[in-house]
């Protein structure tokens, strides 16, 4: 039995080494299964990223976010395909966190069922929640540093909506495009008041419906008001992805951003606060784990919860009582 | 100046006493103050908590979510006027996670510019993201135990959007009540399967739109599919909120939920649920501030950053390291 378990032992690192040189080499099938380890958590996902991380930092990585309805899906596909033309590679990552319980990330696959997926240049994988939220913004920038060391020279990370999971998603791009529409109703003023911070560029999709003058009035005001960008103005971009228009144009926006970026430094000033970011979130992530493992499984933490429930204890002195139980 | 600051300190000591004492006396200002005392986390938040917990668990709380554009500020004003008919007093929370920087907490107020806010048997409050999210679902769950003990028969917690903070933030809720809207197109279905878990009772409202049958149709197929929720299955009903249509038998459905769940015992099983949450949510965010105070200002920290990002070391084994540090 002992050698047994130290085949498997032995067999699992040869597998990981495997892995992480195979998609270093260029194989498809190393690359997909680097990303399942790092979604599913495999032990070996560790392993593999630690092989990885020294040939990170070289792709150019786009945030898409937006409303649903803003046709984020077709606009990346339509982007990549612009991308491809110009003879670079592409990954795409279609992120759900809408879907925390399961089946979102067949949503992603379903749209992509085209030519991309043909393409050899071009990776396509999409994600729901598992785990954590923390887990899956933190998941996505794993899965960014897969792509990026396997050499695709664009990485695409596209969310299914605008929320706070998805501007902690986004924050592992370069660029930020914020895909709006025009006719969403009002409500929609709520979702531009979060998202005008992260857009580096807005893209008007849809362009040819009705109400997108009154939509670009409102952005540009709302662009007037914002006083934190003085370096980049965010470019508005009229597109309508579903038959190729202004996709160009808005791939040289893109080029544009990222000039601007190494001009003044802001990409490296942006790298470094985005490792600081996934360092700490990292961190949150073990301690998040460590607490599941010491507390929440533990008799004396169901004892605790009884005691709160019936107002013998109060949760913040039983929250102290607790760290205490962990931290030096 | 040590007598200057000890004075400062009885000061504080008094001042929190006085507004959970008021607070359980009555008092709107105290009320307020006490919200703000805990979004901001001022010093006295977990006194005035302390003292308040024992009056909590009394309130009926119901959860409001779903997409941009399906007039949820509007139905949650209906519904709590209906209640206000029957002589229950009434606490609404707001909660907006997609303004992260600034600015979203305007947004409910400005709505709500209406008679209810003239009632003195409701009190309407509305919150944008201060810190992390997990920050925003936690302090939402402590508004609502606030709300609960200054007396209130019901709360509401509204969201602005569907997404993995707005499901965390409902948690908070005896019944969650998911609004949808005819006609929002395809990305909606992305929607529906991430809230179909969380939905007690689904609200059809502006339901004098077309597609209303169409949407009923597609939820009911949907819920047909659903297999966990096998002792209650969500009734799906119709609304027009601007003309108060359908509000009166929304409010008797979401009082069969309730009934429900006492009746199976579900209610108690629920709110323990919801206590173990929270509590392990606050330790988290305790955490969280341990990290930041221990680790991410620290010179140490800047130093594996940067090794980090020059490639000298990768970011698993810096994890590992910094862990250590602060971990029993």
């Amino acid at each position: 039995m002992l050698s047994l378990k130290q085949d498997n032992i032995c067999h699992k690192v040869v597998l990981s080494m495997d892995i992480a040189k195979e998609l270093l080499a260029g194989s498809r099938l190393a690359l997909s299964r680097a990303i399942t380890a790092v979604e599913n958590e495999y032990e070996t996902a560790v392993e593999i990223m630690q092989k990885l991380y020294p040939h990170t930092g070289r792709a150019q990585v786009i945030g898409v976010t937006g409303p649903p309805g803003a046709g984020k899906s077709t606009l990346t596909d339509k982007l990549a395909k612009e991308y491809r033309r110009q003879g670079k590679t592409v990954g795409i990552i279609a992120v759900d966190p809408t879907s925390p319980f399961s089946g979102g990330a067949i949503l992603g696959d379903r749209i992509r069922m085209n030519e991309l997926t043909l393409d050899e240049g071009v990776f396509i994988r999409s994600m729901g929640t598992r785990g954590s939220l923390g887990g899956l913004s933190h998941k996505t920038a794993e899965v960014v540093k897969i792509m990026d060391a396997s050499g695709k020279d664009v990485v695409f990370v596209e969310t299914v909506g605008v929320g706070q999971s998805e501007v902690d998603i986004v924050k592992a791009a370069d660029t930020t495009l914020v895909v709006l529409v025009p006719g969403l109703g009002d409500d929609i003023q709520a979702i531009k008041a979060g998202i005008l911070e992260i857009g580096d560029i807005f893209a008007i999709n849809k362009a040819d419906r009705d109400g997108v003058e009154k939509l670009n009035i409102e952005l540009e005001m709302m662009l007037d008001l914002n006083q934190d960008k003085l370096d980049w103005r965010p470019p508005i971009k009229r597109t309508v992805a579903s038959q190729n228009q202004g996709i160009e144009e808005l791939v040289a926006t893109v080029a544009e951003h990222l000039a601007h970026l190494n001009q003044t430094g802001a990409l490296a000033l942006r790298r470094t606060e985005r490792t600081k970011n996934e360092l700490l979130s990292m961190i949150e992530d073990q301690l998040g784990r460590y607490v599941l493992r010491h507390i929440s499984g533990s008799g004396q933490f169901e004892q605790l919860v009884t005691q709160v429930q019936q107002r013998q204890k109060d949760p913040y002195s039983v929250v102290n009582e607790l760290l205490g139980v962990i931290l030096k």
